[in-house]
């Protein structure tokens, strides 16, 4: 059938949306949701019964509809009914509980990242994995179709180191400290970042009250040249881009199926060229992972996966008891990882970055890793490193922790009884933290003053919120800074 | 946070969606997908990072969105975020296997139809429904929820009878001729019936030559009143609309999750205010049930949901080995129906029709159902009623087979071997019927000269293709209709 083009000036985001009349619809025989080939391109058809908006015979063609087919106003063009893709029968094979192959799995993302599906057809994908469950394998498929269909960086080096961290705990800000320790030893670490997804800072808002994180990649890789390391945001880069599309979905439901979780950090890890990675597992009843056991079997995942992708990858099982540092909120982080690399700073932030660079150092082949780490941090080689990777990034390399500014209202939470401060709340540090202002108010945050195991005395300090404004401040303190700490 | 708002001319015919450009997204902290509350009404963000579609500072509102919240360009308005409703947990729930209850299937129902849910959302509905399957009491609470939360007709009557066929039978058309002759007994039979979805005709399409088929809920129960019975499109009458919503998501990926089947169809029956229903499930190779287990399982359950929903319920398994009566497409089976309606016409036909009709009268408490259904159609009774119907709908009452016109390309298909015809193709029929233009075109078609267990000699005619244009009928041609007969 032809139609004559109508330009809608919106631009829809995901596949190539095209409208019809409704009466044009039923001629054509199509539906929502329906495909239509137009120009070898195909394209969703969306269908409206409003003729104020689409008269018959006309075709409301999207904005980047439009562009890419390079179509304009009144242009007359030939449409017809197209098949379903193929993938989407591979989503259903999925959905039954069927093992998808490589050739399979490339497929689906192949036209996932082409954005030839469909929100709903996504969902199924992610909704099939998730009841289903994935084997191994399907999590390297998975894994190698994420990479294979997107941009990636190339160090043409043996070897790259990485670290990752599974989330959900306040703080624990090692990745600056680890990047300066592993880079002043010699090694490459690119390393992308993400942002807060739901947490009061992701490594990205911090390192970004110390320099800009969004680079090109011709610009990390010339930093990274320059300085062994980096400390970017990886959002920007397109490296990983299905598993951008398959998290916004999965955000929906606050889902997490472990074999797209696996595949989803390998695969930012494999694109960043990475080649030896520790990953930082903490347990804790308010952290990710609440048992040792599970985290043993998550780790075991990662390093078996790893080998089918030929990765190294050391899992490390970690303390999520309580935030590691003491400042959680961009500006405040910033200033612990200042702290420790100046030789000082939260002494728990301290020896766990050192474990974790010392392994990384120890994987690349360096025999006395973990002394070496603490070597390069106490001569200052680290701070060195840092300051050389912020002024490379185009950050103030002169940066102190007193220069960090945070925000100017505050409220100090005391003690309601003598004892032992028995358990932080990573929650509800969290839940004050943004309401607090946190991520987006960068000197938002809490700082604790006392840890767990330590004592107290009934009216000292706990901790100090900031906030950058006096009506947030209000938010945050009406959750009970108090209550943060369980004192026995 | 404060917006100024412009007005995007466009309806998203879904929830009410509002556009912010990225960097507002960031400060507000919402992402696409999210949820935003303006003037108390939930609505989902979505995000741009185009600024010459929308500056910073600025909520872009779509039509419906403007409509619903009475918003005017150039508005001012606090925006801030908003939780996802309780149902998104609930569909969280039913992917993680566990049983809803009444209440909370009526909760995720209900949000379905005040398009408070995201596409994303109901299909993780659907994908739990259809991978964890759903009890009986489940299947019962949906089939409440749906009716519950939309329009529905009411006629006041202790008895309402009704029919439904579980599609995949080419014509098959039994219910003009059923409703004729069950109103002419003088019992209620308000039938709402759907246009073709994936078939050469629905039973719409066919009455559709005849009469008009969408009308408004006043214009069916003056119809009703006046004759007894009615043969509508139920497209228009917002009966069951949740259900049109779940199965515009299902056909994305051809599911037809047997909890959501049951309770779409005894909602759909429920909401014309049907008391007793007959179920026609047609068993056969290539029909939608394939085996008389699973047809007599299928038919189980209804009559089982039924005494959970205060409905009576009666299966009858049919034979769905080739289609039933002669012409497949609009106008063919539309000339069936009349020509059972005058005496004569497919064999097949006019005795299925009589059985279903016979059975819903017993239902109905006439005891000598079968006799008295046969006798009302013999006696020219039951023709009689379906011209009043006829009228009634606005059609012509003075129609004969020979007035209803068929596509004037047409192409014969001929033997060619002899022997005894053992199969007819449902699906190759189907396909013909469809390249030749129906349902669309009203006089495309098939014409079966024979049947199964018809002795034929090469050469002679087995069928005949109706087109409208000569292009349909090679399209039609090219699909071989000799093939649609097994012969042997």
């Amino acid at each position: 059938m032809k139609f004559k083009v109508k330009i809608i000036e919106i631009s829809t985001g995901g596949p190539f949306v095209v409208l019809f009349n409704e009466s044009d619809a039923q001629r054509l025989d199509v539906r929502a949701l329906d495909r239509v080939r137009i120009k070898k391109k195909v394209c969703l058809a969306d269908v409206t019964d409003d003729e104020t908006l689409l008269k018959p015979g006309y075709i409301g063609v999207f904005l980047d509809t439009s562009a890419e087919l390079a179509l304009k106003e009144h242009n007359v063009i030939e449409v017809a009914r197209a098949e379903v893709p193929n993938s989407v029968w591979l989503i259903k094979k999925k959905l039954d509980g069927k093992v998808l192959n490589e050739k399979e799995m490339n497929e689906i993302i192949k036209d996932l990242v082409d954005n030839s599906l469909t929100e709903s057809e996504v969902t199924f994908f992610v909704a099939g994995c998730y009841t289903k469950g994935m084997s191994l394998d399907e999590s390297a498929y998975l894994t190698k179709a994420i990479v294979g269909n997107s941009g990636r960086l190339n160090f043409k080096s043996k070897i790259v180191l990485d670290k990752h961290s599974i989330g959900g705990l306040p703080n624990n800000r090692t990745t600056p400290i680890i990047v300066s320790i592993v880079a002043a030893a010699g090694f490459l670490i690119p390393k992308t970042s993400t942002r807060s997804i739901s947490s009061v800072a992701g490594t990205s808002d911090t390192v970004e009250v110390l320099a800009p994180v969004s680079h090109s990649k011709e610009k990390i890789m010339s930093i990274v040249k320059k300085t062994n390391g980096c400390m970017v945001w990886g959002g920007t880069l397109d490296l990983a881009s299905a598993d951008d599309i398959l998290i916004k979905i999965e955000r929906t439901l606050g889902l997490d199926p472990e074999g797209i979780l696996l595949a989803s950090i390998l695969a930012k890890k494999s694109a960043a060229d990475s080649t030896h990675i520790v990953i930082d597992i903490p347990v804790g009843d308010e952290a990710k992972i609440q048992s040792r056991e599970r985290a043993k079997d998550l780790g075991n995942k990662f390093v078996r996966l790893g080998k089918k992708l030929g990765l190294i990858i050391k899992p490390v099982i970690s303390d999520g008891s309580q935030p590691v540092g003491n400042g959680i909120g961009p500006a405040l982080e910033a200033r612990d990882v200042l702290e420790v690399l100046m030789g000082d700073g939260p002494p728990d932030l301290r020896e766990k970055s050192l474990f974790l660079a010392g392994t990384l150092l120890k994987m690349a082949g360096v025999k006395d890793g973990f002394e070496r780490a603490k070597e390069i941090l106490e001569s200052g080689l680290a701070l060195k490193k840092m300051k050389e990777i912020i002024k490379a990034q185009g950050g103030d390399p002169n940066v102190t922790p007193e220069k960090i500014s945070v925000g100017k209202y505050t409220y100090i939470a005391k003690a309601r009884s003598s004892g032992k401060v028995v358990q932080i709340s990573n929650h509800l540090v969290t839940r004050i933290g943004k309401a607090a202002g946190a991520p987006n108010d960068k000197g938002a945050g809490v700082y604790l003053h006392r840890k767990v195991g330590e004592v107290v005395k009934k009216g000292e300090v706990l901790c100090t919120i900031y906030a950058e404004s006096k009506e947030k401040l209000e938010n945050a303190k009406s959750l009970c800074a108090e209550c943060v700490f369980r004192i026995k």
